[in-house]
Parts: structure tokens; C-alpha cells; sequence
């Protein structure tokens, strides 16, 4: 897990470099040329995170309805969905799972344009798609995605910023060295880790854009660690979940650039007496019990690719200082098939 | 909230008997007229549980693609999506957060047909849409939602229906009296409550149109109890969480009488020897530490409404166990104001 959360800068190179050509300036012709009303995603667990975050970016910079499909609609509930103008992306690392192959298939026979966005270009996703968009991570051996993920967030970018004409390669050109930065920093975590040490449970949060870093940093120290993270848009905590707030139960925000939350919910959480800790612009940092501050230069879009890889490093930290071994979860093995 | 939990089978006997007049049958007609070709929802917290179950409802009987919008697009990114061809249903228990009603109002300028289902026919979601269904819940009090949920899930499977030219009473006809018997059976959920009175993380699990039973079941038990609860559908749990599971981490399965989770999902939490209750049908509940028959009777995607009713009931009565006021959560209000 260390060394591929370590690999990502590099990660993002090669996507930079060879992505276009790997499949998604390919993928992106094909979009262009049916002009899609309306775009779905079939993801699972970590996929499903960077699937959140290409809706937000469909929504807003695409002007078009986007949703996340329920697999078991048209698996195991037989729906045949009426998909003609609609393009439909499937995302998983291994490609394998059998029912994101399934709903892919029907999607297809039901008029969608199909896109798999997979690690495996030899996977039955990648088989079943129109069009495949391999995110060239590298394998990827421990159970916990890491590497993988943030590859799903920078290749599903550049394919919906080549939908719509526009090359994303130059506003993402920083990100692997502002990556590097980040990773360089990693005593910093570690230095965070043992304050952790006990916790059973955890709440993470973020708004917009960051919102899916805040699911996949749950998801990470679910997997790794075993703690109870629930991750929440900051509306969203606002309306129940912040009832279970208190001094013992700490909070993880992610405070972007751009929007964050912290109009609304830091003074919330400050009057439930919240242990906050703040991950992104210095000044939400400053405020906060501790934090990570993370580099300026990437725009609000892309930092996620940058928001998670503290969050990499927290859970990676807090699961060995537990005694865990972050690369073999205990009840999990890489590839899940769901049906 | 005890008695707004036992209000429910009047309030949906209210709702077979005056909703098609009360707005349901001419938003439908309204609809229909329209032949949309893709449908959102919007909504935050417990309503937004009734609009995933009726996102269910839309793939798999109407054969639409739907979404969840996530509000922040439209009121924080300025998102301006083209909606024509697209119903967009905001739901609310208030009508009243100012986020919902921009999105109303920004996907009617955008095209889209737009219909509140509210519990307040004056409220300024209700003012915004083209048309308004009321959920006839009468007022409601407690914070923690339960009343205005269940009709909210019963306003929309009526008007769903009636879209598609079907009447729903029938199917739904003896909802009521179900109710009744779930109700009359509390001292078994109170029984049940003491198991739980130390717990402070729990897991909800289910699959298809019980999962949001699951999330609303996890909802109440935070802003009640303030348990990390967290809801997982059957194989989302299996993608990661599940390593978070073991013997001192209860989980809630609901089990209904159609796909449920039991395959795939039961004998994994067996492996980590997890403390399972199970709620629905009597086969899984037999086969589980202990559990909440529910009566037959009710078609599978009118069953939420009858399952969540011992979780409400469960989340009263670990509330009080704990010395705690279920109708005045700590750090909410009943209006969640959201921007």
C-alpha cells in the first residue's frame, strides 16, 4: 500500500503522457459524435467514489443530468431502462466484477453508448464497453485502491474535458509535482496517526467537488483500520447526522479552495465541541485542532488527486500503528464480485 | 415521536383515501403530458431516502434513467444543466431549505418539469414547482422524522404509478392494516432495544427497494441515539466496509421477501462472526441472533414502509434506554436550513 500510494505522481505522468493515445481521445470521438442528453455511472467501492466526482464534474462543466445507476435495477430486477442519448460509464479497477459487466451489457443493448474505465484493458468491462479508457496504474496488489483511484480521477478529467474539446492536460500539468510535495510530507501524517490510535469512530466531511474524498478517506480507514468513518456532504451532516458529534468523536474535514464548507458546518461542529481536524487551505487549518495543509496551484477540480493521498498515508499509518496489515484487510480480497 | 410513529397506518389510510385529489393525480397528469425521458430527485436527509427508493421505483418500472442531483451543483458551481425532457421532483418534509428551492427553481428555467412533494401545501418548495403533491402527513413535531418518510414513500409510489397509468391504491390497500400489526407487536422491538444500549457503532444493510430502509434506519439511530450507524446496500458492504465488521459491531439486515441480501451478503457476516438482527421475512430472521418477523401481504416495493417502522421503534426506545430525548436530538433543529 506504501509503495503504491508512493507511485502516484508517476501514475499521473504516464496519464499525462499516454492517456489520450491509451484510449481516451478515442472514448472522447465517440462521445463527441452521439452527443449524449444525459450520463450515467456504475461503479462500486472506491470506483464508485470517482464516479461521484465525474458526475459533479458532468453536472457542472457539462451542463447535462448525471446519475450514479443502481446495479441491482437491471440486474437483479430485470429493469430494461429506455438509454438511447445517454452514455453510460462503467468504472472499476479490476474491470471484473460481474455485475457492472452485466449492466454495461444492457445498457448497450438498450441504446446507450458505453464507456469502461478500467485498469485491465483485457477485462470483461473493458470487453463490453464501446469504448475503453485504460487509467494505466500500474497492477495494483494491495486490497486498499490507492494508485488506481486517483488514475480514475485524472482519466475520467481529461476524457469529460475532451468531450467537450478542451485538452486537460495543461490544468493538470502540476499535479504530479505538487503530488511529490505532498508525499515528501508524510511525517507530518505519521506525526497525526497516533491520535487515531483508539478512535472506533470517525466522521469525515466536504462539499462539492471534495465530497468524494471525503467517502473514499471513510472507505480507507474502514478497510485498513476498522474504524466506523462516516463520510457526509456538509448539508447533509447538517440534516441529522451531526447529532452524533462529540468531543469523542472525531472529524475529518476536507476544506478545498473553492466552496469547502466552512461557511456553515465548522461553526456547527465547533458548538458540538468537534475534534476537527482540517485537510486543504491554510486558514481552515490554522483554525482547526490540527490539520494538513496542502499546496496551492491546482484548480478546485483536480485537487482531489491531491485532498486524498493525506488521507492515503492517515489510514495507511493509523492501520500498521494498530498492529494491521493495511495490504491484507481482514475479510476482503482485491477483486469483489458482486451479482 | 412515539406518537407521530404510531400515527403512520392513519396517515397512509388518509393518503389512499384524499392524495389523488390532493394534488397526486393532476401533477401525474401533468407529467404524462410531458413523456419525460429522464427524471432527478432532489431532497436532503430522511427525504432523501424517499427519493432513492423512488429512484428504484423509476428504473425499474418506468424503464428511465433517474439520479440524485447533488444540490451544491446548482447553488454553489452555478450549474446550469439542459433539462429539457427531464422531470426534476424536490422533496421535503418542510418544503422550506432554501437549497432545495433553488434547485426547483433553477431546473424549471433550465426546461424541466418540476413537482415538490411536500407535508406543507404553502411552503416556498411547493410555491416553486410547476406542481405540488402534499404527503397529508399532518404536522409533524419530533425532530427525527417518521411519519412524514413513510408517506412521503407512499405519496410517491402512488404518483409513480398513476404516471403510468395505474392506479396504486389497490396494491397498497393493506398497508394500513400491516402497519397496525407491526405496531401492536412494539413491546418485541423494546425487548429488543437493551442489546443495544452500549452500542456505539452499528451497521444497516439491505439490497434494492430496501435500501433505503437501511439508510433511514441508520439515520434515525444517529440523531436519536447518536450510534455511528452506517448503512451499506449488500454489495457495497462487501467492497470494502465489511472488514470494519466483527463481533462487537451489530449489524441490522433487512430482509425482505424479494432479492434481499441473503445469498451473498449473510454468509460473509457469518464468516466474521458478526451479531446479526434481521428484519422481514421469517426464513433469514430465524437464521440470525435475533430479529423482527414482518407480516406478509405488502408487494416488495411497497415493503420500506412496513420495515422501517421497528427500526423507528428501535430508535425510540434505545433513545430513552440511554436517558435520552428522541424528540429534541442534541445540536438540531426541524428545519434544516441549507445553502
Amino acid at each position: 500500500m506504501a509503495a503504491e500510494i508512493a507511485e502516484q505522481p508517476d501514475v499521473w505522468r504516464r496519464l499525462l503522457a499516454d492517456g489520450p493515445a491509451a484510449g481516451i481521445d478515442a472514448a472522447a470521438a465517440m462521445v463527441r459524435a452521439r452527443r449524449p442528453r444525459a450520463v450515467l455511472f456504475v461503479a462500486r467501492g472506491t470506483s464508485d467514489h470517482a464516479a461521484l466526482h465525474a458526475k459533479y464534474l458532468v453536472e457542472i462543466r457539462h451542463g447535462l443530468p448525471a446519475g450514479l445507476v443502481s446495479p441491482s435495477t437491471m440486474t437483479a430486477y430485470g429493469a430494461r431502462p429506455d438509454l438511447r442519448d445517454v452514455l453510460m460509464v462503467g468504472i472499476s479497477q479490476s474491470g471484473g466484477s460481474p455485475d457492472l459487466v452485466r449492466c454495461l451489457e444492457v445498457a448497450r443493448q438498450q441504446g446507450a453508448l458505453t464507456v469502461a474505465v478500467t485498469n485491465d484493458a483485457t477485462s470483461a468491462l473493458a470487453g463490453a464497453a464501446h469504448a475503453h479508457v485504460d487509467v494505466l496504474a500500474g497492477p495494483e496488489r494491495s486490497v486498499a485502491a490507492t494508485k488506481s483511484y486517483t488514475a480514475q480521477l485524472l482519466a475520467l478529467y481529461l476524457l469529460l474535458e475532451r468531450v467537450r474539446d478542451v485538452d486537460g492536460r495543461p490544468a493538470a500539468a502540476a499535479l504530479p509535482d505538487l503530488g511529490d510535495a505532498v508525499l515528501a510530507r508524510e511525517a507530518e501524517v505519521a506525526a497525526l496517526a497516533p491520535r487515531y490510535r483508539f478512535a472506533q469512530r470517525l466522521v469525515t466531511t466536504a462539499r462539492g467537488y471534495s465530497y468524494p474524498t471525503a467517502r473514499e478517506a471513510a472507505l480507507k480507514l474502514m478497510e485498513t483500520s476498522y474504524v466506523s468513518a462516516q463520510a457526509f456532504s456538509g448539508a447533509d451532516l447538517l440534516h441529522g447526522p451531526l447529532a452524533l458529534v462529540d468531543p469523542q468523536v472525531p472529524v475529518l474535514a476536507v476544506v478545498a479552495d473553492g466552496i469547502g464548507p466552512v461557511e456553515h458546518v465548522l461553526p456547527r461542529l465547533a458548538e458540538r465541541s468537534a475534534d476537527v481536524c482540517c485537510v486543504g487551505h491554510p486558514g481552515a487549518v490554522a483554525r482547526a485542532a490540527v490539520g494538513f495543509t496542502l499546496p496551492a496551484g491546482a484548480p478546485e477540480e483536480l485537487s482531489p488527486l491531491l485532498e486524498i493521498v493525506p488521507f492515503q498515508l492517515l489510514a495507511l499509518h493509523v492501520a500498521v500503528g494498530r498492529g494491521g496489515d493495511p495490504d491484507a484487510p481482514r475479510g476482503l480480497s482485491k477483486i469483489t464480485e458482486t451479482l
